[in-house]
């Protein structure tokens, strides 16, 4: 049976994340999963559930989610997306997709990835919170300076012990991870863009990472604070975990594993 | 008593347009005018109800919509705002407050208004319908030709009966308005912009145009066609009323009556 490889992606505000849930005796919740495994069984049958490469949390976003699944189906696989958009809610589409190799496995084969976290602040000519961006940017009342969090995003370039930058609850045995580039712009006054790719994250690392350049963009955390909690591996040295509206999966890389990668292209 | 101005945005999906409607024996339906004046009633204790200058449809957003109210309150006006914004849903927002003329009446002063259609169409790049944007931006599946939509947009500004661009039922015994400006723009490969501003508007009149620019995008309407709709005002000879998804209220002018306003600009 042929495996297919999807690209996927959703505005998570009105997803329970994107792992199926059906906890016992209830109606199953709203997920990116459970909707796109609805959609395939209705589209081509029975088939191998869908694999998601990355199981992100309730409210996060994704461009580019990558999800696999085998199945014998006679819809070609060009018009395979087409075929699960006319079922799937208007929160969510895929993108793309292929046939890959029966092996293909959308976690372990990936080799890097990268997060966007959208923030906005107030500024004399817009003082107010997004509001037709409300749902996938977060909003901060402090006035942030992209150079200080430049320079702390620079701090986290590179292969670490990111302990300081999980959730207790990661539940990973190893916490060293490589961080391929981490890059903040400003595209107008008021809105900032945290990319941030690596080849792994640990748990809430990247909305870990994204507050602790908020504090450095507020003038309270340094590029020499972020080494030393990196060095020490103190989560309270880093900053808060940032909510999850303003964080976006923006792509999945599968091939070479790359060295430095930039983190605003798919390496 | 003193008398307030308002500016109010808002994401006009989840609302049943401005108009507060409560219908008898059941429960209100979620309308901005009904949720503006909860949030007064809430603040400033009674007042005057609420009058805006447009009564937005179902599903139809503003950036600019103007509102007023009379009522006695201790809060500054420079406080209004906030005040009122903390009483609202995250769906709707109040950005500027004043105190103005007893006598203002935002219907009957207002010189001029502009409204903005979004359409988007596929490219090669981005095939796929708007995902984050699909609240505010209507989606068609035909490719438009800017050049087209532009000369089209020509011909309705000015004076003009614009019998052939209302609903059936618009209520009206004039149906001559003025088009100030109607300019149709591309800010990138898909997108397009329709802005028109005019001293007012017949009921459908901003998504019948629109639906004639995009027939015109399509080559299937001109410019001399549209002159012939215009002189002989029927209906049926304009393009389809889209839907009101796309639809936004961008700015409401008040001052001397503006000859010739550009559409992308309060005059």
């Amino acid at each position: 049976m042929p495996r297919f490889r999807l690209l996927v992606a959703y505005d998570g505000t009105d997803f329970h994340g994107w792992q199926r849930q059906e906890p016992p005796g209830l109606a199953p919740l709203r997920t990116v999963q459970g909707e796109l495994e609805r959609a395939v069984r209705d589209a081509v049958g029975a088939g191998s559930p869908v694999v998601g490469a990355s199981r992100t949390d309730s409210g996060v976003h994704a461009e580019g989610q990558v999800a696999a699944f085998t199945a014998e189906t006679r819809i070609p696989v060009e018009r395979l997306a087409h075929a699960l958009n006319a079922r799937l809610p208007d929160d969510m589409q895929v993108r793309g997709a292929e046939v890959v190799d029966d092996a293909f496995d959308p976690i372990s084969d990936c080799t890097s990835k990268c997060y966007r976290y959208r923030v906005r602040f107030p500024t004399a000519k817009d003082p107010f919170p997004p509001l037709f961006e409300r749902r996938w940017t977060w909003w901060t009342v402090h006035r942030l300076e992209l150079e200080a969090m430049r320079s702390a995003a620079g701090a986290l370039v590179g292969t670490h012990d990111f302990a300081a930058f999980a959730a207790a609850a990661h539940g990973r045995e190893s916490t060293v991870r490589s961080i391929h580039g981490c890059t903040v712009s400003m595209p107008r006054e008021g809105a900032i863009e945290i990319d941030v790719a690596g080849n792994g994250f640990l748990y809430n690392m990247v909305r870990i990472v994204a507050g602790t350049l908020v504090e450095a963009g507020r003038g309270r955390i340094d590029a020499a604070r972020v080494r030393e909690a990196l060095a020490g591996g103190d989560r309270r040295h880093s900053g808060p975990t940032l909510p999850p509206c303003g964080l976006c999966l923006r792509w999945i890389h599968y091939g070479p594993k790359p060295e430095a990668a930039a983190a605003d292209e798919p390496a």
